[in-house]
């Protein structure tokens, strides 16, 4: 198995709940049969039925909601526009879990989750450099 | 907030245990202070305790286990990897929840979970092009 992640697929209660939601916080998607698509460089992150995609993964559906045990990061290029991107995600709907604060690596961050309860830490963080293209390296680690 | 993912933390119950799962699968990880990261792209996948993980994003921790409403893909260039790789992680542990066969969309596909349950689908899907470093790209979507 080569060292690559491909899709991330988010299951959410309602599609189109939660590509509203997306969208009010800058996102593009495209929507094909209920399944909604954002490209976001080199993979793409999918929205789709929750119990759709326990079913697909042949996974019998547990209680829903609480922390789901996967935590997505956006990095960003600065400490001010983490309290921006915070700020209109609290706007968009999202519930702020973790302020923004100084972080123990020396970055700042804050933790919002999504209307699926769904983990996303907005992180200025100098220790991994962030490129042009948005992809982020961290430091002595190769790409297989 | 641009259309980005930075890094994909999956929280596991024991770092090490889960690092062993990844690195059985060919995947190379460099471990920093109980953390372990791996390359993958222009993103970082990383494996960290799922109650420093909960904890950090500030949320408060359900019932572990079940299905955590996430799922990653890893798209491969042919059927035939489909089942190799499927292969692969069975021997290296993980649960086959879904045994390879064709799909709804023209493609092959079977999914696996890892030791901690998180749903990976490995796929070939001629409909997604799989550029020659591993990105891929959702024909009509652009990178914004």
């Amino acid at each position: 198995m080569e060292q690559r992640v491909s899709l991330i697929t988010l299951g959410v209660g309602d599609v189109r709940r939660a590509r509203a939601f997306y969208e009010r916080l800058g996102w593009q998607g495209q929507e094909v049969e209920e399944t909604v698509f954002f490209q976001t460089g080199g993979i793409v992150l999918v929205l789709w039925g929750r119990d759709k995609l326990a079913r697909d993964c042949g996974i019998t559906e547990g209680q829903a909601g609480g922390f789901s045990g996967v935590a997505l990061a956006h990095n960003v290029r600065s400490k001010a526009a983490v309290d921006d991107v915070i700020a209109a995600a609290e706007r968009a709907g999202a519930t702020v879990t973790r302020p923004p604060a100084e972080t123990f690596y020396g970055g700042y961050a804050g933790v919002f989750t999504d209307l699926d309860g769904h983990a996303w830490e907005i992180a200025h963080n100098p220790g991994f450099p962030l490129a042009a293209d948005g992809s982020i390296t961290v430091p002595g680690l190769s790409n297989p």
